[in-house]
């Protein structure tokens, strides 16, 4: 038996020989070891008071009791999440780089509401008069004005002609009682920006399905967004609350594709590099005000991955890559990136700009910049189709990570490949749920990538339309989905953010080693906060 | 561009170099080449006719249509799929072997409504007086009785006092009116076998849940074939419908759980060696019901995997080892594996048993008999969960194949491990999907295992259950959910299921050599139909 033992032990090494945490193991303290224990013993513990209260759920009678388990449709599970001990262990980590964040989907519906009400220029319309029956299906449009357009009617008076434009505050006030008033506007408005439960996971809960209401709500936060005084106040949202759920430094993506911003003026005429402009004065306000509550280790900075659109004709492309290269000359230590995004399965697969793209890479070199790719690819259920076959170009074109990754399990040259080369995959668990790839974390195919030692950084992609505001909820979804998984896997996931960024050596180095400082003493509040518990319990 | 794509095929070569079909496709023949090329053709015509006829489905409006997909949830699709032109083409594809199947749950349950009626002695009682309301959460309870311990009333009488026996004719026939009469009785039988879809995508919709009403399936089927007349019949409409679909051989699970069946006088003392007499007798009717029809090639034989329950403690597993090797002794050519069954997520994991099992291999030795372990393992979307562990302990044991190997995707090492040493996958995507432990097939990880080459069989597990009698049905949704995949992937799994067959040497060549010869017919069929399809249109 002890033979036998001793074989199953080695086989399990080998088998998770390749992970990265593996490796941490070996060289963790003994505080990290514990804590690592004391919070395996947090999860195993909730996975029955918290997940599972009344044992087997009955059979008969009751069906209509939800399931709930660890690692759970995230979008009904946050409530439960956020009583966690578990949750509130994590909400305290530090969580190092946030690499995959759309930057037009990064703050709080309800936050926006405040910016957008705080800016009486602007004013609302709508397709159709709203009732009670098509509410949901019916999405506001944005835009400022400085002299008001506006119907004289509220947006909800049945003399409301469609089209016309109201201003939000009589919108809002005037917002008919059978549709809710003020309040039933904010419910609107916020609904139009984010996806619930219903709509993921009954109405619909298929890729093409919930990427179409994906898609609206950009089509609304883009017009609130693309207003420069919205701009600005969005942009500190997020720095703030990403400072506040422990992250250091941010890798930004953010939508060329509109050209212009509105400003103040009403007029759309605000060029890109006025967003970089403008981006660089709320991020130096923001330090200073962390440096006056001497805060300022806690954000490194946040730097920004060049998007556009992947619908455009190839052709098309060569006005976004310039455009990029002139950015990049003017802020070179503020473009980091270029990526390609939108329905990876529906629109157009990198196949299609191999020639821009290359030529891209060319027009660099002759300039003597760099601004490495960093591709969606593979965010999709699909084996051998254009958005699966992504990743085969995404390496080709050297991208530095993989935004997604989502099918790359299934790919064993291509896994060898990012480990040995060291390509991050921005993994985002909690948007693959919610967008339909995986139906549950326990299906979620991370653990098949961990296993294989791909470099991973988690993300959360789109927090403002799913609810998970900073990076603690994609930890948590992570940890309590695999029995393998533990702490120090999170802390190496944190730890590789930071060295898979685009960062240069000097600013990295000073990164991971604030992150270090950061973790030590995280570490050391479990294990205190443990010893405390057992004191007050003896 | 070209030295771009020279790249970009090296690389996709590389990828896929371990798949087994991609040696296969080296050495093909030009009809194999064209015939897969053909049924690529009527997929992707599918894919569109069948499957997504309308375009994309409706955003606004309309969300209450089912939105069908290929390799969508089986239950739903079975009735779309019947009517494609893809799935005609492969009912007449040789299957090759059925490695797994458990033989309880093998015959349609329409097929034993029949059967059953067909014996009078059959009684039927319920634990509750049965209503509208509680029809689909009550069970019936069958058993032989030659003296009619008959209440006077019959099962949905209002004086009918639950626990009371009724004959099955009686109980049919006076089947209330309210809850649907005789057809009322037979919907509620055939409900009783089989997981409808509101069950598993509605009600039941997580592994947990579903394996309750699962496992209520067996109870009542049980009862039914442990009536060694049933049984018969039920054995000779397993092996009639299994030929039927173009399976040759099959290696059955029984399951030795129960030390006796019932006799046709009622009792209960039908020991396990009757019960492969029985079979023998009925394996010799078989086989003389296809010399008649010259179709004896078309059957090699059926042998059986001996299994009882994964809940007995360590010490009871010892009498079911004892009798398997008495059956082995008696029947040294039908009993051809040792395995464990029922829900790997809750019941005792292979590390349980490491003792006896070990035990059972030195009792072989030293009689010289040889009983291969062929364990379900991994079953699970667990990660470092017992089930997922059960991966390591089953190659420990020298399994010979993997039953389900569900989360072997994430397992680098246990994967080349059944690459080299031709450790057989017995995948089952239909059983997985209605288990919930993936939502629809393009979610399902089997890709990840053909792309590392380990050796996959397909298997339908429970068709009774799950309604995908024979093997078309699985290998339909494995075909539709993949552009990889391909009609030469899929005879390379009906090869491989012979291959990784526990025929012995002899037996296993001449199987292979019939099922080559079927093939070929079979890829001419699809050429000329073609062909003739052509010459139709010009």
């Amino acid at each position: 038996m002890d033979a036998y033992f001793h074989e199953r032990n080695s086989l399990i090494d080998q088998d998770l020989a390749l992970r990265r945490d593996r490796v941490k193991v070996k060289t963790s303290t003994p505080s990290e070891l514990l804590a690592d224990g004391i919070v395996r013993g947090v999860r195993a513990k909730e996975a029955y008071s918290v997940w599972h209260p009344g044992g087997e759920p009955a059979y008969y009678g009751d069906d209509n009791t939800p399931h709930i388990f660890p690692g759970m449709e995230f979008l009904t599970a946050r409530d439960i999440i956020l009583k966690t001990k578990l949750f509130n262990i994590l909400l305290k980590m530090p969580k190092g780089a946030l690499l995959h964040a759309h930057l037009d989907a990064t703050v709080n519906a309800r936050t926006l509401l405040k910016l957008a009400l705080g800016h009486p220029n602007l004013h609302v319309r709508t397709s159709r008069n709203l009732s009670f029956t098509n509410l949901t299906s019916t999405i506001p449009e944005f835009r400022p004005f400085v002299t008001s357009p506006s119907s004289s009617f509220g947006l909800t008076d049945e003399n409301y002609a469609p089209g016309e434009w109201v201003s939000i505050h009589r919108a809002r006030e005037s917002f008919h009682e059978r549709l809710g008033g003020p309040a039933g506007f904010d419910k609107w408005f916020i609904d139009s920006l984010m996806i619930n439960p219903s709509e993921a996971y009954e109405k619909y809960n298929t890729t093409s399905k919930i990427w179409r209401k994906f898609r609206s709500t950009f089509e609304v936060s883009s017009e609130l967004i693309r207003y420069a005084p919205i701009f600005r106040g969005y942009l500190h949202e997020f720095l703030k609350s990403s400072v506040e759920d422990g992250i250091s430094y941010i890798e930004a993506r953010i939508n060329f594709h509109y050209k212009f911003m509105f400003g103040q003026d009403g007029l759309e005429n605000i060029p890109h590099r006025e967003w970089l402009v403008a981006l660089k004065q709320v991020v130096e306000e923001f330090r200073r005000s962390l440096k006056e509550q001497s805060r300022e280790d806690e954000f490194i900075g946040i730097k920004i991955i060049y998007t556009t659109l992947r619908h455009a004709p190839p052709e098309e492309l060569e006005w976004y890559i310039e455009d990029c290269i002139q950015l990049k000359q003017e802020f070179p230590d503020l473009i980091v990136g270029f990526d390609l995004v939108g329905h990876e399965d529906t629109l157009k697969p990198l196949i299609d700009y191999i020639d821009p793209l290359t030529r891209f890479k060319e027009r660099q070199n002759e300039l003597g910049i760099d601004i490495p790719f960093v591709f969606h690819a593979g965010e999709t259920t699909g084996d051998g189709t254009k958005a699966d076959m992504n990743l085969y170009d995404a390496i080709l074109l050297g991208t530095k990570r993989i935004g997604h990754g989502f099918s790359l399990y299934k790919h064993p040259k291509l896994m060898s490949i990012c480990r040995e080369r060291g390509i991050a995959i921005e993994a985002c668990p909690i948007s693959n749920e919610i967008l339909r790839l995986t139906s549950s974390m326990p299906m979620h195919p991370l653990p098949a990538l961990l296993n294989q030692g791909v470099p991973i950084a988690l993300c959360s992609d789109d927090p403002a339309v799913f609810g998970n505001m900073g990076l603690t909820f994609d930890y948590f979804q992570v940890l309590v989905a695999s029995e393998t998984t533990g702490l120090l896997t999170l802390g190496q996931i944190a730890r590789d953010s930071i060295q898979y960024s685009l960062l240069q050596s000097a600013e990295k180095e000073r990164a991971l080693e604030l992150w270090e400082r950061r973790w030590s003493k995280f570490i050391e509040t479990i294990v205190h906060g443990h010893h405390n518990q057992d004191a007050l319990r003896n």
